[in-house]
């Protein structure tokens, strides 16, 4: 049964234009004027007045992450099915061994997990650490199981931190192999001294979290993940960006030629560190690393500027929530509380109205920070990422004129809080069509467990001109 | 009769995948795969192996322009001939009008000269001065003749320049018309200065042009211009940067959130100055302003990096060749060389060899900057930069393995030289369709004089916010 | 009679020391260790615990200056009166032609006023057109008048404002002359259009004069100054640095190597642009160009790093004041209120005060700024701005125990408000000897009407290398 | 037996005057005109025409440091030697205890060797790992030895190198002491990979020591070091800056009001990488760490621009000579070569010639370089770097006239190599008074085996505003 999506506007990251699109047997078989059913049972969506874009593209979530001695709150069925519900239907989480854990065994746990997914999905891997046999595990990681990005974390010292060699040997074999390098930038060592300090002070309460990861933090350790890609020509991407400091660390890259990509939040954008004033604990549910950063330092001002200006590349959420019960775990002790919030959701919606509809960035640029350019970054294009022949049929209609408010109350994940509660949003989906069928039909979401698909991805090919003394 | 592409690679600016494009009545019909023919005499063009692109738009080109006393030497007809063998099925012309002369009267002469044009045209009109009416005719320009470009010359002491005061008039009123203001950015008092110090020096020699017009001039013009656009929430467009500190002007415009952008042309990232220093007068056909910079000051490699990077966004030529007869008028005084080179022709090419084959842009982004991205910002897209329903059949069939020497000797121009003499170039058009006709086929090109159609656009609409004191 | 004053700590822009200062016949005789009276009349000043500093010099003040339609308020007589109370033994006072006036007819003006000076003067020479004479009237300006800096206005257009053009001729003269360039760096054409706008929608009151002139505006000219004092080598000193923009673009210029200078003022360090909300126009005092600054921009933490760095290089007053009475001109009219406020008494405690008790800046870097820094780029040093044998006695002993509160009811200016109003300050001079006589002892001011000198300087010499296509 | 100076140009960091010094028992003890002679054998020098300055401080010297096994070149007698021979007369030498041996017994080591020192000289205490005790021992260094300021490596893995939890710790005692804290800023994981790489490819010549260390590296570790220095308050002193990125970064700490300072060396100003280029393994004499840059990326440039801007505040040698037979050590592999230069005799005379006589920074500058800044920022000052009442008698009267031609058949360093082998330069001292004694004299070098005292320096005091999140 085919799906004939007539008289939208089709939005693309490049542009717009009045028409048809028509998707058969999973994938999309024609874009054009006029077009026709093929089929009798064919279904007629009529997008008259609404946007038809392609799926988005979630490159940063973390479902059933075991984090902190929990687990967050929305597993793969779960998460996926918000995904999906706010027009999002590719995922890509985060498989994270834990230190000593091989990459190989990782992945196989990361699987099992993954078998209820709803929406289709892929994964980063992280490297916790350098062993022997991490390159040759990178290799087969790449080269056998489609997985061509890495994730290191400079900070979370004595956990899955790596340091300067590791990062080193992670960027050299990554280049060899042409996967793109995630980092996670904050100095750990100066982080973990902070909070030490704030704790053994007696500043325990959520607030102090903040403290303890300054925005220079995450600046310096941009400036040295974007170095030490440099000297090897790997591709580095930076995930969620939060400040002036780190979007400035990357324009400097960028001006000086390098091939690199940065990653903001919706939280970022949007919140301020008023945040974690909230009384009675209610800061916690906004303790996340890095931090939401004060208003004063024009740190979400610039943010947006450099969404517009190209030189941020995509909105991920980092979506990894936990229940206030499991936040109290660090009731007495900010650096027990699980890391993690909202967003899966809620991403489309509340891009598209702080970003759009305040006319900080266009509808194009929209769908690319959401959907295009996270895919060609990781190899997922054309297949996701694009309304193209022989894409897959994963398209949002998206009616501008859709408006909610945002709560903990009404939305579907499982957590008890989101870090939106209150923000009221223009434009929904009206349709999600996922792998050629209507998931979520105007308000109404249908989904099935397992029916999401692991995603095979293919590494761009060979690194960029880098600085090394030695050819790889 | 319709076209059927088949196989091709398809590139956008956001993607490439393969399948088919059916073009019938000139226009798109569809994308698709697995496209079959709709009528027994629909031409089918097999595209394995070979990109299918949007005809390249080129923002920036100025035929039979009369100009230091003489006339620019391709025509409408000449100059879209050239454009359409080099894969650029659309050009955008600028209305000089003389200061003095009504931007309305200014037009009706352009109208006269384009009639020969032999592909789609468009036109940027120029403000050389303000009067009473001339905001009452820039509405005119952009609300019935479909104009919403407008130029201004910060150069030209004498002739066209525009002073501050001027300037911040058409800013004023563009914005308050949603229409784009372009800038050619030199401090026009400077250059005026040290042109009277070298010839009453006796420097009078082609290499003295250069030296008349550092990039600082340039980097401080496009400083100003940008501080005035700001004022009022209008959309800058910088014309052919050169320099390092253009654009770096432009990145720190773009960091403060301000809405504008950058051009630059293949001259300003192939060539460097030492071309003046060709003996016997040879150096006179690099004579345009800017000029062309030394690459010790990395001003090449800054264009490049921001190319990649997006600051800038499109690539145009500022075609406007002249003879060596012609460049003769400044034999004995180099302000007197009529300022232009070549480049209609070459432009794909020149970018395609030098920044894809070179691995400094990605094809995606190639295409983005001949083509989508000048459509775009002028109000021609989807029409035009496109590949979607119902956009313009411009299309071309790019042959990665092409391979020539340009040369004088072998380009389309009038003119007698080409400042990319010598270049050898990978990559060539197989066929470039326009109109929904194969104009250009397989080295054969098959025109009709006068068969271009003047293209209208529509304006952008309301303006950027602004720091105006007084809402517009 | 001479002076000794002992066991002071003497501190120099360079350091600081304990010893002895003995002052005879006007001039420092002797700087040591257990120094003695030369002469049983010898005055002997005991400066325990206190600081021995050289005299501060003021290098922008304007006293009796007729401007937009009135004088300002304090002349000679009582401006340098009020130096004096302040530590302040010299005064740079700007020669203002009207335009079309001589420059040399200006300075006749000047002397004619400036008889009244109590403490030793200095002139700057303004600019403020061009014509044939004009660089034979700078060079007798610098040559036999002994003024070896001039000054131009990029803003008051329609009165005193410079075209780029007449910039380009002062700096080329400059460069020729050895002499400085002082900048009021204001774009005058984006002022002038936004005033007009603001006034015709009624918006006349104090606080639309800081919307009439934004901070873009003034970074923009700063860069564009500097660009054409670059291309001819010519020392540019950009006066009254109020923003970010303009100390970074000033920044840019010397990390590029040029020499240049700037200079802010207290009230740009010290407050905000909430000065303008004042009820019952007592926001017109502050009224002044440029203005005071938003203190969400960023600007005074700006100006204070810079003033740290080095970047920034002095510190004078652009004193000014008017009457409320005077400023009442423009009471229903924002640019009819003359320009300018009080400072010149003021300076010395104000930024010892939030300077160096504050921690912003050294003890050292105070008396820099202060006096030492605008007596050596003005050709004042050694003679004033050092302790050194020969120079002029005009010595301050600055007790960093006194304490006061500024205010017009106390202050020695004849203006009746003071932007200052309620400030409390640390330290006080305990005495002021200018030229070898105590005129100010420990509140006491002895000064006599006349005794003031005009100080000749001569330029500096040479210019900078510079980028000047043509050899001065 | 005092010393009478007449008739000389006095220059100091902030300026120059004519007149005349007395020194007696050591010490200064009179600045004055027309000063006469207190005793009959008071030795009466003639300064006309000549400058005379105070003795130059070198802050970066290393002599008979043991280092990569071997020794370097000069011991404490020759270079002190040395130094007094070029004008120089007082250094300061590092103090480096083996990772694991206490600072104490550090410093222990030092003291024997630096008995037979010539000229005055302090240390600075290197930390090259963590402990309980290293707090404790940092204070009794600042305390009890008069040492306060410390030297940390981010470079030389495996030997001396602090990762960045020892660097945050090293960085928050010292500023609980007021004590400055030197880094040497090189990612010292990502050069010992780069090394490691290189030499397994058979790549050991010494030109490969550059190489193994690009400007990038450096650029990062100076970000990374100021930032964590900014944490504390701690006041930071970048050592031997040698590149864009590095200055570049310390330009942005500055701008953001950070204390901080940046020293750079002869050699980097002057020479460029093309003497790796030298044939018969005399490309070793230049391997130093970091290593002399290309001349392309504008390094040189920028530090000559930021030495004169200020940014830059002092300029060392880091003499660290190895004759060419201990750097035969590394004849087959560059990372062996012992890493260091000669350079103590010929700070001055090098900055003076292309510093101040090429026009790139006055006069007054270059002692404040050389002299005044190095002994502010160490706590010599006013008893160093100064010419005032009670300071040392180390004077320096400088010929201008001067000229040589720097040679190792000359210098009085025992290493058979320098590094300016060929440099003509102009300017030389005449006399260099060291503690009131006339030590050069015209030429002739009259010092004496273990006359150079060790001095005690005091801290600055309590650190700068920091951003720490608990208050030390």
């Amino acid at each position: 049964m085919g799906i004939l999506i007539k008289n939208g506007t089709i939005v693309t990251a490049s542009g717009r234009v009045t028409g048809d699109v028509y998707c058969d047997e999973g994938t999309v078989a024609a874009i054009g004027v006029n077009l026709e059913r093929r089929g009798a049972k064919d279904r007629v969506i009529d997008a008259s007045g609404q946007y038809v874009m392609p799926g988005a593209v979630d490159p940063h979530v973390h479902l059933a992450l075991p984090f902190m001695g929990t687990v967050s709150a929305d597993d793969f069925e779960a998460g996926t099915a918000c995904a999906l519900a706010g027009g999002t239907t590719t995922v890509i989480d985060f498989v994270i061994p834990s230190r000593g854990v091989s990459l190989l065994e990782g992945l196989r746990e990361w699987d099992a997990k993954a078998k209820g997914a709803v929406s289709d999905y892929a994964y980063h891997m992280s490297v916790t650490g350098w062993g022997e046999s991490t390159a040759e595990e990178m290799r087969a990681v790449v080269r056998e199981k489609g997985i061509p990005s890495f994730k290191v974390f400079m900070a979370y010292k004595g956990a899955i931190m790596v340091d300067d060699h590791e990062l080193y040997q992670v960027m050299k074999a990554a280049a060899g192999l042409g996967a793109v390098v995630m980092v996670h930038a904050e100095n750990g060592d100066a982080v973990f001294n902070l909070q030490r300090e704030l704790v053994a002070a007696g500043k325990t309460e959520p607030k102090y979290h903040a403290a303890s990861r300054p925005s220079p933090i995450e600046g310096e350790a941009t400036g040295r993940a974007l170095m030490i890609a440099r000297l090897h020509g790997t591709t580095a991407y930076i995930v969620h960006m939060t400040c002036r400091e780190s979007v400035e660390a990357l324009a400097r890259a960028k001006a000086a030629g390098q091939h690199c990509y940065g990653e903001t939040c919706p939280q970022y954008l949007l919140l301020d560190d008023s945040v974690y004033e909230k009384p009675n604990f209610e800061g916690a549910p906004f303790v996340m690393s890095p931090p939401i950063r004060p208003r004063a330092g024009g740190h979400q001002d610039a943010l947006w500027a450099h969404l517009g200006s190209g030189i941020l590349s995509a909105v991920g959420t980092d979506h990894c929530p936990f229940t206030i019960e499991q936040k109290r775990m660090g009731k007495d002790d900010f650096t027990k509380i699980p890391n993690g919030g909202t967003g899966i959701e809620e991403r489309l919606a509340l891009l598209y109205t702080s970003g759009v509809c305040e006319g900080r960035i266009s509808l194009e640029r929209w769908v690319d920070v959401v959907s295009t350019s996270p895919a060609r970054i990781f190899g997922l294009y054309p297949r996701k990422g694009s309304i193209a022949p022989g894409a897959d049929a994963d398209i949002v209609v998206w009616d501008p004129a859709g408006e909610r408010t945002i709560s903990a109350r009404t939305h579907r994940s499982k957590c008890d809080r989101n870090i939106f509660e209150g923000f009221k949003v223009k434009g929904k989906p009206s349709y999600v069509i996922a792998g050629g069928r209507v998931q979520f039909d105007n308000g109404d979401l249908k989904v099935e467990r397992g029916a999401g698909r692991f995603v095979r991805r293919e590494s761009a090919g060979a690194p960029a001109p880098g600085m090394r003394a030695v050819p790889a």
